[in-house]
């Protein structure tokens, strides 16, 4: 059943000439739009198929499952993380430059369809869902922001604290950007960041002299 | 029908002593708790009447609707950031103290069970849902952090900066905060808002000398 599915999909793809990979990524755009309006519980592959006027059946050449394609949208937007949080660890740069650029590329990340999908969706289809890459991939990002802090706390740049606070203050401010941020708004996503790590670095209170 | 069911639900809990505001309050209660665990969309009345051991004829006695439910979770919890933002208005104190006071009033708020449950749920019920009163609280929470950077600017206590974006800093932060946040941990909530706030103001870099 699923095989003739599979054949069929396949004959009517070719037939349209699209090619696998504009399909798929046409299904994650789709899937990610529709859990970012009515919530990732509420969407069901019916729905995504609908949208799309495929076959379910067809759906299925190209993925899994519900989670399977909230997986694929986090590779799709934050991919390009994982060579930033490489570059994290080149002690050449202040540490300091270094989280700027951080916070610039996962606000980015984070802003296109596919990463506020992620970020709209939440945490909790993950905690029914049983494989955990989603959120060992957050804990990655959090690792990398306290490892910065615990960095430039070492060398002098940064001021005592606890990184672990600041990593929550952090991320909190950078999730939720999703949910106010318009790109037809007169800041960029880039200046966005900026802003906030001015605001997190310098503090938003006059120097007492 | 419906006055049926009231009737035997007044006659149910007289017979168990119990007084309307404590069931109220256990419904309440009890509602939170399954949207803050299943979430809001995936939560019915019959399964808050079924974890009560209640008919769902009487939880209608006390409630009209989930988004009823979840508008009386917010009066619960955010009831007393009234007055709270009335005293914001009082320029004897600076401004940066007032916001300190704001801050902490609002991460108590938002980490009991009601608070915890609304911030949980998200905006998304509340798009859906002809009221908006919730949404109506959330733009005075945030004008009343506006209205005291703005202030704060002005009376050269807060550096010059823009007051939506320190605000949606804010929220973002805050609104965070009960997804990590655990009393059984070494910090009470009122020291993590004053860390966030210490961050805030005076900013995590080291000054430059």
């Amino acid at each position: 059943m699923r095989a003739t599915a599979k054949s069929t999909a396949t004959r009517r793809i070719s037939a349209a000439g699209i090619r696998h990979e504009d399909k798929l990524t046409a299904i994650l755009r789709t899937a990610a739009q529709l859990f970012a309006v009515n919530g990732y519980e509420a969407t069901s592959l019916d729905m995504i198929a609908n949208q799309l006027g495929m076959h379910k059946a067809t759906l299925y050449h190209y993925v899994d499952n519900k989670e399977s394609i909230l997986y694929q949208c986090l590779v799709k937007s934050f991919g390009d993380l994982d060579s930033v949080m490489k570059s994290m660890e080149d002690r050449s740069i202040p540490v300091l430059h270094r989280l700027r650029l951080f916070v610039r590329s996962l606000a980015v990340a984070q802003n296109n369809d596919f990463g506020r999908c992620l970020v709209l969706v939440g945490s909790r289809p993950l905690d029914i869902t049983p494989s955990g890459k989603i959120r060992q991939f957050r804990r990655r990002l959090d690792a990398t922001v306290r490892a910065l802090v615990t960095e430039g706390i070492a060398d002098g740049s940064i001021k005592s604290c606890q990184p672990s606070l600041f990593s929550a203050l952090l991320f909190g401010a950078l999730n939720w950007v999703p949910r106010w941020y318009s790109e037809a708004g007169s800041l960029s996503i880039q200046e966005v960041a900026d802003s906030f790590m001015d605001m997190l670095t310098q503090g938003i209170a006059t120097p007492q002299r």
